[in-house]
């Protein structure tokens, strides 16, 4: 089964989708190396007057509401509503749910209105996005905890989505199959965009997989192996520089042995 | 003394303050990734429709002013004006007020109109703000001198604020105290965004130290001792894009022992 | 003729000019940090109301349409036409170009309306703004071949500016004088910014050089070079994290020497 998830990577290595990102400003050159780094063409195309153009030549869409201005906003329901048309795989990162209402309310419009082939938050987020309480701390979750399976479950059911929700476990869940995976060192948690790069690969395996569940999976795992790898590199002296540049360094670097070898997942 | 201002970061690594940032597009991300590596909790929630219900959440608030477009401009006013009602520390880093007139007053008005914790600049901007003749080179400042020290009391007094000029000596005072520190390695310069993370810093130390003057000594001092490690480091092949993640691995990795001993501070 | 191109390096050294830039916020760091490394003094002034009183400031203006705002499209307007005005040396980096049909008329328009002192774009977005067809796949190219020459001499002599198309083989003409530059590693594309970063530089270079030619050739040189030299220290565990790194580090460190002796050029 992993190496079915690790043949969605090589699938975006041979391919190169076109992914275009309407993203946040503080991670958007992070997500467009590490879409570079996995084998994809990255598109930060974001402009509310350019938006609809470019979905037409795009293969997936990548939306991350981390700094939702004006404009971006306006964006995103152009793109989003003309992605769902042109059955295009979009990814939705809902940053920042826990904490805004505002955002929330956003993104649940979203969920209602238009097909959305993959929502990915941290656990705090997605618990929200399912009407539970959340303990968050601004854009941060604070706990993940059993109920993370409950809220990835309910949330992908209502909607028809597959709903990731990232923390100590990561888990993924169409509603029906259910996905743990624990690969990830604590370091990740001391680079900013980690998130929002998983979100990006997401959108980058879901552009040449039709399973959006097994899509998700591949990018969640992507890189909690690489952090994986990147801790080890840095054991002796970890400090977060260092680490962030061996991320993009082993995402470009991941073989099939890695991949497999690595995996710590569990299909339920 | 210099215990006292360690104290202070390790406040930040051990209480882990939500800092909301309203920053430039240049160097948000490295703001992002210092807040982490001093061990805060950042959160660049800038957009106007959601500043005001963000600052609820937020133990400080950080203004920068290096890409002011009009949604920043109206989101900053909004942000600072809450801020100042909850009580919460405001730092402010007044980029570019040197050269840009229209910034400038920006800035005096939100002195004027509200309680602001810290205002760090270089040289050549608090010089301005406080009504000198101020030497700059677009953004940067092309020189320090002893007037930095008479501009920052000036200032301070004039808008009873703390005011921080970096430079080769970087002055810090309230304008009854004054802080001289020489610590900070030439490198510092071929950076962008090394003023930025000091002002990002500060927030993070204002969130949990209500001596302004210390939280604004503290994160000055955090920067110059990574920066003089960070140039030791790479001392026989200096070269900008290692030193700056360098940068990243010091400010993560400071101890009271490299702190306090390292430290070239001097009261006044 | 390299030395004198080299020449060119050295006056950015010395002079340290004042480049004022409105530019993508993919790579808007990366084009900060890579104007520090080449000695000049970047300013990523943007804001509408801002941008004309800027102009006056610096010594040249580079516009990058990667992430075209509402906003800095109006900027880009005002601040074209005043440096236009005020004869200081203008670099655009017509990003998308191929892909999108209102950015080609925007970018049409400036060169027909202003003048533009080199035009700097993958062959892709060059045969593009020359009539050509392009082979393009969102913002990249998908082939250079001979007809870039073409299209490079045909762009330039219609609008009287000098055109780069970055490829396999770089090329630069003046509409009489055609360069061939060969430098350049793979690794280059596996990176977000590189174009951004050598239109950044060339401003740099147009700042300082008044033969435009020259000026895009020392900078599409010197990056092609720090390129080489990047690939070459990371051979043996090729990875785009450690390049990018490199990347900075090597166009810091560039010596005569190595410029000379590394350059791949022919002039026509």
């Amino acid at each position: 089964m992993t190496k079915e998830l690790w043949g969605i990577i090589k699938k975006i290595r041979t391919r190169k989708p076109l992914i275009q990102a309407i993203t946040n400003y503080v991670t958007i050159n992070d997500c467009a190396n590490i879409l570079l780094g996995i084998g994809a063409s990255p598109a930060m195309c974001e402009a509310k007057d350019e938006v609809e153009d470019f979905i037409e030549l795009a293969d997936s869409l990548y939306i991350n509401i981390g700094t939702l201005t004006r404009e971006q906003k306006e964006a995103i329901c152009l793109a989003v509503k003309k992605a769902s048309r042109l059955k295009k795989p979009v990814v939705i990162d809902p940053v920042g749910v826990g904490a805004l209402y505002t955002r929330k309310t956003f993104i649940l419009k979203l969920l209602e209105e238009y097909e959305i082939s993959i929502i990915k938050g941290n656990s705090g987020e997605i618990k929200s996005l399912a009407g539970m309480d959340a303990n968050v701390k601004g854009v941060d979750s604070m706990d993940d905890g059993p109920d993370a399976v409950d809220a990835c479950k309910a949330l992908a059911k209502k909607f028809n989505t597959v709903a990731a929700a990232t923390g100590k476990t990561d888990i993924i869940s169409d509603g029906n199959r259910t996905i743990r995976i624990k690969n990830g060192s604590p370091m990740l948690t001391m680079v900013t965009g980690v998130g929002c790069m998983v979100g990006a690969i997401a959108a980058a395996a879901a552009a040449v997989e039709n399973d959006f569940l097994k899509a998700a999976a591949s990018a969640v795992l992507s890189m909690g192996i690489a952090g994986d790898i990147a801790a080890e590199e840095i054991e002796e002296n970890p400090a977060p520089g260092t680490y962030r540049v061996k991320l993009f360094d082993n995402i470009y670097s991941l073989t099939e042995d890695k991949f497999v070898k690595r995996s710590k997942i569990e299909w339920e």
